[in-house]
């Protein structure tokens, strides 16, 4: 059935839903909820492409759309690519696709084959398969688990869903964090490092996923993140690093379809998150890649041995599929710098870069070690020497200068100054309950209290912690600072820390029998 | 903040969404795709229970709603219990229910305790876990599985989500089907008998979940069956038996909001189809139950041994939470009697009560063999001789007398003649394409042309078949019908039917070397 357009400017983040009249939807058997597949109309009477599925809304009894008429959400609107020209569309019924019985026979314990995975992921970046169907995917992987062989299908199909970039002439590096430790702008402190090195380091970054601020977030702080390809490529032409949103461009879009699902569910299996990261590299045409993995309670890896096991089956994935990984397990105890938070973090990393003398110093040592690694396999530095290299790029000011370059090409005020990034307005000094050595952080708090402060959502929201592990505090003391955007999330955000302190003050004795 | 209210009048299936002005989602800090939950605004100031919960459209430069209103979807409006006079709810952001941390441990392998169960049931019932989140419960007992205890509470938990309803002084009895054998109207034919004898038999039943037609669709042909608990109660005072759609009533609604996830995944895991059979009958104060089990392929029992795992489970379960109940394996090698589809059952069920003698043998025998059970449960019979006992109630035409009792205490027109009930009107006749006995029916084809044809929401869609295994037919005679209510519809499923013909004709030889 042809049906005339009428947009809605409604917009639902994950779903695609379409409103008809009820007898129109009664005429083309579709009930609430079903789906259907929407076509552009030619002159010619052929279809273009596949069309798109969307759940469908039926309308009961109001005048939203007239009989004949499709109301869209502007996701279809987006993803139907409707000229402006167009004020028709045909629609059909959709059943459910092939697709699903893959997902059905994984959840049944079965590995899947290379066109089985295919399907699937094309299926998930396509939108035929239901937010519902997805979710079924995420959970029979986290259970069930994937094989070696699986997670190279996985990861070559989501290179696949979308644009695969490549640098003729160039090895191109790049940088990765399976996250977890809060306050970790390592990021903006590396890239400017390789830069000012020489190296080719085009770095997408997400935004957070599930912490208080994601590399993107940060970064966007200090310049514009998301460009088209387009302008991507000239950029990089130019500079030859950036730090950039890997969502505005077509880059492994079956990833983003995935984190879709996944972010509400809170969960991110082992083979996916694997996959997940190296798609996005090799659709950037990474050869060359340092991967940060924190270990500690908090993050996806409570011990070393965890992480080390990860480790060793990134490696070899990366192999397979033409990347050659170092990867560095990383302390998780407690924050990198001080500061969590989008504008806090992107503050601190550049205060770093103008005064690295001032510190924070888990913050230079972990960004130059890592660094290193790439200096390293670029040939830069002999093994072992990288660090030292890298901190020589940062103390020389030459890092400095890179992320002055870097953030005027992609737009922003190169002389922006610490002081200029403006956080809050709403500030809750906390204060030591006692006095003593800080004995402990809890990462999981400080994420919590960044998050109900605002983040991500508020750049200017997040939180200070002042002395960190091993320091010795007076009762009274201020030892963490909260910043809010909202007078009554600041207040929330108070409450939550005052039961949840995140630093643990003790006295040397652990415990008197 | 507080909220003017706007009804849409837009129904969406399954979600549940509230529209918002973009600045107005801004300064509650919610995004597209979050959760909030609404609250009725009182006079004194106080909220009146726990709010429910919704995921919010943004709506984006659009004049959809103004800053200060709300839109709400139908759903919405009704799971809030507007009365007429409200115009005003209060909105909070919602995060993330702490029954979600115990999918999450259920999905890691961890069994559940009472209070866990609980929440995750009270949550799917008041559809504070959204959709992708009550998949990932699904598939996760799907696939880690579910102990004794487990389904004990579930079965409780499930139970209590709804109004349960005693009948003092009543033995409670009932019969249910596990389903997947296309045609099975053995309810249209065991309630009244049961009446007949005398027993209490408030008999409720869903609409179709996966297959072309349900006990309540079928049913519905011949009178409503959606009445309120004080419609209900004064019937089934009068008549002590009646068919139902369990859907109308407030029972159990914990089962219906996991049905309608399970049903679009297609999945129904081994714990909770027997917790989601046996809270219905508790809720409805059953106390001795008949359990049909169709076994054989299509069915959710390949073999009498995984029927037979199940009974034995199934029985442990119901004795555990107060049920006697007595399983029957049956065949489901091909459709009992031969009409699929709403109406033409529902024909066929008036006709066998009317005049047994003209069969069709398998509904009568098999109809008789699950109400024998229940007859011999209430003594009205001694072992062994229930089904004679229940043959003999159709045979002297007092189950039809108790049929037509009912019909009228539902509703219905009580003098309604199998010829009286409308089908097709679009209708095509299938030749066999050669000569020789039936050897094999395909029930999945039937229940897949049935369902192409329109089945279930067009109830006078569905598949009539006319010569069943043994039978020997000739090149072009018809040995098969196909009725829709739509043209396009009768060609798709015509077309279907060529591709996948669901009785196979062969000669006696089977093989030749």
């Amino acid at each position: 059935m042809n049906f005339k357009i009428k947009r809605l400017g409604l917009t639902t983040g994950q779903l695609s839903v379409v409103i008809l009249d009820d007898d129109d939807a009664f005429a083309l058997g579709a009930k609430p909820g079903d789906r259907v597949r929407l076509f552009h109309i030619k002159k010619d009477g052929e279809h273009v492409g596949e069309g798109i599925v969307a759940s469908v809304d039926v309308v009961i009894g109001s005048g939203f759309v007239e009989r004949g008429e499709v109301g869209l959400y502007e996701e279809v609107a987006e993803r139907l690519k409707l000229e402006s020209g167009e004020k028709e569309v045909e629609i059909q019924l959709y059943s459910k696709p092939r697709s699903f019985d893959y997902i059905k026979k994984k959840i049944q314990g079965h590995e899947l084959n290379t066109l089985e995975i295919q399907e699937v992921i094309t299926d998930c970046t396509k939108g035929t398969l239901l937010p519902i169907e997805m979710a079924a995917f995420i959970v029979a992987l986290e259970i069930n688990g994937t094989t070696d062989d699986e997670v190279v299908k996985l990861t070559d199909a989501m290179t696949n869903s979308g644009e695969v970039f490549s640098f003729p002439g160039e090895t191109v590096y790049d940088k990765h964090s399976t996250g977890g430790v809060p306050g970790n702008k390592v990021t903006e402190i590396i890239v400017p490092i390789c830069k000012a090195a020489g190296l080719f380091i085009p770095k997408t970054s997400t935004r957070a996923i599930t912490s208080p601020s994601g590399t993107a977030d940060v970064f966007e702080v200090l310049a514009p993140v998301a460009f088209s390809k387009k302008r991507l490529l000239e950029i990089l032409k130019k500079e030859r690093a950036g730090i950039f949103w890997g969502g505005a461009i077509d880059s492994a879009p079956a990833d983003n379809a995935l984190i879709n699902i996944e972010k509400p569910l809170n969960l991110d299996p082992f083979g996916l998150m694997i996959a997940s990261i190296i798609c996005k590299k090799k659709s950037l045409g990474v050869t060359k890649l340092v991967l940060d993995i924190p270990c500690g309670k908090g993050t996806k890896f409570p011990t070393v041995e965890d992480g080390k096991k990860y480790a060793f089956r990134f490696k070899e994935i990366a192999k397979r599929v033409g990347i050659e990984a170092v990867c560095l397990l990383t302390s998780a105890s407690q924050p990198i710098g001080h500061a969590v938070g989008p504008a806090l973090e992107a503050r601190e990393a550049l205060q770093l870069l103008i005064d690295p003398s001032g510190g924070p110093s888990s913050l230079l040592n972990k960004s130059c070690e890592l660094a290193g690694v790439l200096l390293e396999m670029a040939g830069k530095a002999p093994e072992g020497k990288g660090k030292d290299l890298a901190i020589e790029y940062v103390r020389s000011g030459e890092a400095y200068e890179a992320m002055r370059a870097i953030i005027k090409a992609q737009g922003g005020n190169p002389d922006i100054q610490p002081a200029d990034i403006e956080v809050g307005p709403h500030v809750a000094d906390m204060r030591a309950v006692a006095e003593g050595h800080i004995t402990n952080v809890d990462n999981s708090a400080i994420n919590r209290i960044a998050k109900i402060a605002g983040c991500p959502a508020a750049k200017k929201s997040g939180t200070y912690i002042h002395q960190k592990i091993g320091a010795q505090v007076k009762k009274g003391e201020v030892v963490f600072t909260i910043y809010s955007d909202s007078k009554k999330r600041l207040e929330e955000a108070v409450e939550y820390y005052n039961q949840h302190l995140p630093q643990k003050i003790g006295g040397m004795t652990l415990d008197r029998i």
